[in-house]
């Protein structure tokens, strides 16, 4: 039982559906999309959003628009490399965008002249269906971390809204609400874009579990009250070592979090960890337009990085689909 | 040569000047208020703010309100309880407004029947040019820490609109920037009501030194960047063991310069210093609307606390109007 459904297909399976994000926690509207503009249009507004729900959309994305576009497999087979490479570029730097198109491509390559519509639904099922029991997995081994009346602290969003399933972060707090335990969660505002304020918060009040949201410069002071018991934040790459990148602000909960003793957890994917990547300072960050940080006085540059790199030494362990880990990740034992 | 005048007298001295801060950086708009209503009204709104600031305001503040409201020093005498009964009670949690208030009436003690107004006018005068040499003395001793090309990470607004003078946190850059060496602020966004990205940045460009701007949780990656030479901060209140409450987020900073190794200055008027309050963790803390977040999900809550408290251990140095120093400040030395 999912609390809502960030990237699915309509009913009838004609359409992506997806909730638009950017109209959050004003209003809840639900967009099926069909055309390959409009799916492009939603990944690259942030519409859709999140590593695990981008790679889905595409997916679904591909499937419908290769559909709704021509009338025959034969023709849907031309216009499949002009769709899969304009869809890979509306967000150049999401990884599973890349990775979930590759593996439509894959697929259509398999079956010859033969159907390519089914192949091609088939295949964004399989993505759907493995990004919700990815999510699940995380969900069931982190649930074990958390304590009834637990509190918990997460930065940005890393919830159902940024996978097809349970979320990431997230997984652990709503596996265990399901089992029945209280739990209430601290929400990081997350400047500049205020995904916890505006996307945590929102989804799990929807799902009844409690959230309150603090701002950014606020979870220092909450960890050393000993309000806390355990942090778990995503990540959008995990280095060999450990090291990981995740949303700007994570570095700072996570010194607070050492400073007080605070278990400090990253829950992803597996796929997350780039065994190319051997320490966090490998990872290129990405810095984004002084405008996301609102009114400037006029002729005021910004400093505006959008991730940040946690060392692997802050980080008590990694909740991943094949249970909760500890690098190196080049260990024998992970190949 | 002030960069900015946030409190002063009219020319003519007969109204009280301040900067309308709240349509900061947008519009810059002076007041001149005469009536008690609206000195009230502009300290309530945070008009004026910054806790030596708002003192100056209320002492010229009330001596221009006796002088508009009577014709008669006599008729003044009467009225004087209840204007600085009103003032202090306009925001009960700012110590700098009863003091001034308090002094501006001791004042009018020593009188007795003698020419109230010009005491009052005599004595609010010298809070102002005592504001304006304390913020001179601290620039002053705080300059020398502050070398060529430096950059200078500093949170919130503690500068020339904070106070009649330089500022605080900002004088020793006013002070080294007058000398002639160039100095570059990164000033964090300060979550929730902006002043870093409002009113520091804005009065440090205005006075054509560079500034730039940071989300507050990106702050921790430039201290580990390497970019910047010291922290300077203000502090709301300093416990006799050096702990010091400022701006919520003041405490993240300073744990990530202590674990960068980024010299974290404290500047504060001495009179910040409370030796009746031992340590940090006495320091009873405001908490503060949500509404001051911005849009929230409906029903869902938010933790607001206006300060925070930085144990003394990760201070540098407290740059004071009576020079850089260290506590225990109960030292006899100090007494």
């Amino acid at each position: 039982m999912l609390p809502i459904q960030a990237v699915s297909w309509s009913p009838d399976r004609s359409a992506l559906c997806i909730i638009d994000q950017r109209l959050l926690p004003g209003a809840e509207i639900v967009r099926e999309l069909r055309a390959l503009d409009d799916v492009i249009e939603a990944i690259r507004t942030l519409s859709v959003r999140g590593a695990p729900a981008i790679g889905v959309a595409a997916a679904i994305g591909l499937a419908v628009a290769l559909e709704a576009a021509a009338t025959s497999d034969a023709h849907r087979r031309v216009l499949l490399p002009e769709f899969a490479a304009r869809l890979v570029a509306s967000r150049p730097t999401a990884v599973n965008l890349a990775w979930a198109v590759n593996r439509m491509l894959a697929r259509a390559a398999t079956v010859g002249d033969g159907p390519l519509l089914a192949a091609l639904r088939d295949e964004a099922d399989a993505i759907l269906t493995e990004d919700i029991a990815m999510c699940d997995a995380i969900g069931g081994h982190g649930m074990a971390l958390i304590p009834e009346d637990a509190c918990v602290l997460t930065h940005c969003n890393a919830g159902a809204l940024a996978t097809a399933g349970i979320g990431t972060a997230l997984a652990p707090v709503y596996a265990a609400h399901a089992a029945g335990r209280r739990v209430h969660v601290y929400a990081d505002e997350t400047r500049p874009l205020r995904q916890g304020a505006r996307l945590t918060a929102w989804e799990l009040h929807r799902a009844g579990i409690r959230v309150t949201v603090l701002p950014d410069g606020a979870a220092a002071s909450l960890l050393r009250s000993g309000a806390i018991d355990l942090v778990i934040v995503g990540a959008d790459r995990i280095a060999a070592n450990g090291d990981f990148a995740n949303k700007i602000g994570t570095y700072s909960v996570a010194l607070a979090a050492h400073t007080h003793r605070v278990p400090f957890y990253v829950a992803a994917p597996w796929s997350t960890i780039d065994p190319d990547t051997p320490i966090g300072a490998a990872i290129e960050i990405e810095h984004r337009d002084a405008t996301e940080l609102g009114e400037l006085p006029a002729g005021v540059s910004a400093w505006n990085p959008a991730f940040d790199v946690t060392p692997h030494s802050l980080v008590t362990g990694y909740i991943t689909d094949r249970g909760v880990m500890h690098p190196p990740f080049t260990s024998p034992a992970f190949l």
